[in-house]
């Protein structure tokens, strides 16, 4: 059997998705000194039982911690979800929930690349202005002030939704729901805001699904590996021009990986969260 | 302006989708005695002023009030979404609510003819009794008799369904939804157990729609007029070799459309509604 003995430099919690460097090896693929992307686990040192998994960082003048990111996971989701699942066209008006977290960033900005109309809500002034200011966002909202998100939303779409990126879930996919398109798409990434309930909220306005003709779509990355290719011919020329940006939250050290975690359902992280395990 | 004069000989309620005959046109294509089919009005003679949509019925020997149905706007909602929304494969197991309705019948049938194993689910015993004896089905239960549609789902898809053509709506598709497969198609077709609530039934199981990567799409028949032809096609032999079964419930006189209308939401009617007006 064939095992690969890591270091690990950065660590995304939830995914176990990190960059490690190779402190031994009998995978001839690996060599000690390689650096690594993928999943591995919540510690410092790591057992790779299969290493064929983990992609080789072949780039040197990237930021490491953007294969945590922007290069890894939340790359391959906002690039699966946004080009294969949305179908964009020019044009299109889109709304991105959690629009400053680790994949609505992308998403957002992807759309902008894309000849769309983009508006993202956020959780507070600060993630708004991100949006606004760095990430090209045409508008941007904080949901927590809305009174009444289907009158925000109209108020961003007076003419309705072609594609909405559903990060979050609950309330605010209700309120999507009645200020959709003819023929919008739905891509249904994550329902952050449904996770520690005990049972979700219910969804009351699924009769436009039939009126206004839309596809929604739940995804997973795991089906989309194959993308990965796509995804750095795409980004890696856009990061070294200096045409896309990813924000990143980082915390310093194993023990504060619970807490960066907790935070993420009360949105505390500004941009993907990481956990610095080692600085190389 | 040119317009058609037409005698009423069938009539469906909902969407006023009838037969009738020419008694008096200006228009070209349409000439006194031709039958035509399509959307006309709840009367017994009516004006028609855009004949362009109607449909001049050519094949003779197939009764009249089967253009109402399975060779008119059921028929094409049938075909449109289960061929082109569903995206069925031979083995797929495929799950039908009001499967003894207009279209529901035609759906368990066209997975037949398919290969995949169907399961149906209707209001009365007569109405399972007609799903497996007459149209077919593998399996059909009485959703009023479940104390529980999840277990009853699991009872006769213990590896879960890969397709949905949902017509119900409710606490029916909530039950689905944890009954569906990885990469699963729900064809939103109608949601008629929601129609006259003053708020629609909160849905609390969307999460699904990422755990098993499911595509959930609505859809209205007037996108697909263009699959009239294929419809015809493919059903037209069927319908004369025996080998399709379309069982209608008719009232007979415009004085009995109102009612049959409101039986349609208590499921009253025992396969498709038809009113007849005049029998030639």
């Amino acid at each position: 059997m064939q095992f690969s003995f890591f270091r690990s430099s950065y660590y995304t919690p939830i995914s176990g998705y990190g960059v490690a460097k190779v402190l031994d090896s009998t995978h001839p693929k690996f060599n000690k000194g390689d650096l690594v992307s993928g999943i591995t686990n919540w510690e410092e040192y790591s057992l790779i039982m299969n290493p064929e998994s983990l992609i080789k960082i072949q780039q040197m003048d990237i930021p490491l911690s953007y294969y945590t990111g922007i290069l890894g996971m939340a790359g391959v989701t906002a690039y699966a979800g946004f080009y294969e699942i949305c179908a964009p066209k020019k044009g299109d008006t889109v709304f991105v929930s959690a629009a400053s977290g680790a994949v609505g960033q992308l998403v957002g900005q992807f759309a902008k690349l894309s000849g769309c109309y983009v508006v993202g809500s956020a959780g507070s002034k600060e993630k708004v202005d991100l949006l606004k200011n760095d990430f090209g966002f045409d508008e941007a909202f904080n949901y927590k002030e809305e009174q009444d998100l289907n009158i925000a939303l109209n108020r961003y779409f007076p003419d309705g939704i072609d594609i909405y990126f559903e990060n979050v879930g609950g309330k605010m996919l209700d309120a999507v729901l009645c200020n959709m398109r003819v023929h919008g798409r739905i891509a249904v990434c994550g329902m952050i805001s449904q996770y520690n309930l005990n049972r979700p909220e219910g969804i009351n306005n699924l009769m436009f699904l039939i009126l206004k003709r839309i596809r929604m779509e739940g995804f997973l990355v795991v089906d989309y590996h194959h993308l990965y290719p796509n995804l750095f011919e795409m980004v890696l020329p856009l990061i070294r021009e200096g045409k896309i940006t990813y924000v990143e939250d980082t915390v310093d050290g194993l023990d504060n990986a619970p807490a960066a975690l907790v935070g993420l359902f009360s949105g505390k992280n500004v941009g993907k969260q990481v956990v610095a395990i080692a600085r190389e």
